[in-house]
């Protein structure tokens, strides 16, 4: 390996790269995005082409349990034992191209490049595409990597995709996952096999690119605490002939809701409070609803992210007293279902550590950062796996369909995450 | 007509009326409410349950040229000319059962009670069973007044209806209105031929309960202004990864649209300015949304109702001016629909002083008062045709299921109706 040029077998890949992106985007084109629904048909298409190319190089393709496409390198050492690279190839619907798949394909091309030169590296090294990741499907995010780890539990199983409403259940059988050992909670993955997981993937914020920096270097994940539905009700009423004072109008009081929210958001940055608040989903009921009605229900959304877990929890209080404030004032009520909680997860500091020793040495310019996005890297983390992450800066934020990355920039998270591969274990 | 006990009369035809509404609440029943959609399947139904009594009565029953339902008793004077009685028969989505089918069922009743009794009025009644007077379905109101005159434009015609997505043309080609002479507005009434419409209707607010009178005699019906869609278009994004200064997020930008407009509503009722401020109709796009993505797009929609004219554009111009400055402050755009303009409209003094009279000399308490919902009798008052409107009490709101009307009041209207024809023309 001593007088391998990173620089120029990175650069011979792109064309490759290119390619792949291409053909990504037109096995899941939506309008101007892409859209590839959970454990659905165009999240199998993209497995397609991965493994098409992967085949190509002469790598071997597989699925395991959950259907999730797995890519092998065998390394020097054949203990069994593997670092897990890649990272998932669904998207939001009508979101971008790169948001996952940017990860799949470098790990997809560090193998590449790696079997193509005819190296083997000191541990085996597996790609890892992984299914499911998105929340938009089915509420639940991180399928892939919760199946992996036995961790999808019966509520989850029952959970409903939002276009087709049938069950992740449904569609794990589906795509042929092995839905008796994920239903009894089993571990798809021998524990102690993956060593480690390596996880590219775009920037889905504007810090990098704000920065002029092509790479980031992830120190943690935000955890995050999601409402799915929160049902305001009210009373639906003739909007000609019920005044004001009579009304108890559920738009209105979910309004007021949204911006009080907006306002402590706004009160805790100043504080240097580090958190996100975004009601993604808003809506009366088309069954019900009309432009002569006061709207007697609105059904809405809600995501706190955090850094840390204290003030995850602390600004849930405050919205949901918020929420009692508005019923209280407005005459409405408010049900918030059951929230959905993921806690921080802090990245393995000595991966971090090489990753930043690597940028380094070969003069690429890093930033450390916390991801306020989650992912299946923390996940594994909180199985105990080191895992870590390197982002790619991207010009267009991210979940919509002008999502952007350079090739330049994605060409220097390969080379970086070569070198991390030809470093493990020594 | 001398010593006809118009007390005992209506009271005989209760049972009559309760058996109506049962089985027109049995022909269009949608969970706790009722759904007969314009110009569909379950208003046709409905249409059917009130000629199968008309004609038991020994009615003449027919349908005019806009597929409305008309029953007729011959007058003394045989000149072709007439009163309207009558209302419409279409509910909202998911509505009541009295909205529109008390008025029809209390014209229906009034012709029965003067066949039954053998007595003939000084000038022939027909009952109009209007189609197509809730916005709900076309985003028109009034539709089947509208035909009668002549007043459907091609805008009009195109228009979809909210569950089929089928134009309006097409859904009056569906019940055999005669297309050919509505898409050239040709008045389907001869002109002059309706000397006056008489609506009885429920009252949709909650004044005549809060005053504890049963009756109230409308002296106007309150103008209207609809955007039936106000985009608002900010720049969908990743809920985690885009910092709150960075994002164009149309779901707070559209509370803040609703809460502003709530507080200057607020402020013109102090100034004693009598409107009314709706939005019932707000969504983010079920195609795009997600819990974790900043909304890059809502609609919504806006009714502003006023007694006055002058006071109904100048809100609209206010709402204009919020809006400009919410997209100013928050980064966003807000696109707004051509507006519907429904003017305000007086109903005739005549008409309304003879209802009064007849209250008065029958001890039965009425209240004169101003209608916030819109009616057909606006659209013919437009139209030059004298029209009046009763209003019956009624304890829960309307647009909703749980609207309720009481029998005994209902019976108060028609014994008031029966005496306006009998005394008409003399």
């Amino acid at each position: 390996m001593e007088g391998l040029d990173l620089s120029r077998k990175t650069a011979e890949l792109l064309p490759v790269a290119e390619q792949i992106f291409a053909e990504l985007r037109r096995a899941s084109r939506d309008g101007e995005g892409v859209t590839r629904e959970a454990f659905g048909a165009r999240e199998t298409a993209a497995q397609e082409v991965i493994a098409r190319f992967a085949r190509a190089d002469g790598l071997r393709v597989e699925r395991d349990g959950a259907a999730n496409l797995v890519v092998s390198l065998p390394g020097r050492e054949n203990d069994g034992r593997f670092i897990g690279v890649g990272s998932h190839l669904d998207s939001v619907p009508c979101g971008g191209n790169y948001d996952g798949a940017a990860g799949v394909v470098a790990g997809l091309l560090a193998l590449a490049l790696l079997a193509r030169n005819g190296i083997t590296p000191p541990r085996a090294v597996r790609l890892l595409a992984l299914r499911g990741e998105e929340s938009a499907w089915f509420g639940k995010s991180w399928i892939g990597s919760h199946a992996l780890l036995g961790l999808l539990s019966d509520a989850d199983l029952a959970q409903r995709r939002s276009d087709t409403r049938r069950t992740l259940l449904e569609h794990l059988r589906d795509v042929d996952a092995d839905v008796g050992a994920i239903a009894a909670r089993e571990p798809l993955l021998r524990p102690g096999a993956m060593i480690a997981f390596l996880e590219v993937h775009i920037e889905q914020g504007p810090v990098l690119e704000a920065r002029d920096v092509p790479l980031g270097i992830v120190t943690s994940i935000y955890g995050n605490l999601r409402h799915r539905r929160i049902r305001c009700t009210g009373e639906p009423a003739h909007a000609g002939a019920t005044p004001r004072s009579l009304r108890r109008d559920a738009v209105v009081a979910v309004s007021d809701f949204i911006l009080r929210l907006d306002a402590r958001w706004s009160e805790w940055l100043e504080a240097g409070r580090q958190i996100t608040v975004t009601h993604g989903i808003v809506g009366t009921d088309p069954r019900e609803h009309a432009i002569s009605r006061v709207a007697g229900a609105v059904d809405s959304s809600l995501e706190i992210r955090a850094e840390n877990e204290e003030q995850l929890l602390a600004f849930h209080d405050l919205a949901r007293a918020e929420a009692a404030a508005v019923a209280e004032r407005r005459g409405v009520s408010f049900a918030l279902d059951e929230p959905i909680v993921n806690l921080p997860a802090a990245m393995d500091p000595e991966w971090v550590n090489r990753f930043e020793q690597i940028c380094n040495e070969e003069r690429i310019a890093s930033l450390r950062m916390p991801s306020g996005a989650g992912h299946d890297a923390a996940v594994f983390a909180h199985a105990g796996i080191p895992a870590a992450m390197l982002f790619i800066r991207n010009q267009c934020g991210s979940h919509n369909p002008r999502e952007a990355m350079q090739l330049a920039d994605f060409r220097l998270a390969l080379r970086v995450l070569v070198r991390a591969l030809l470093g493990a274990g020594a």
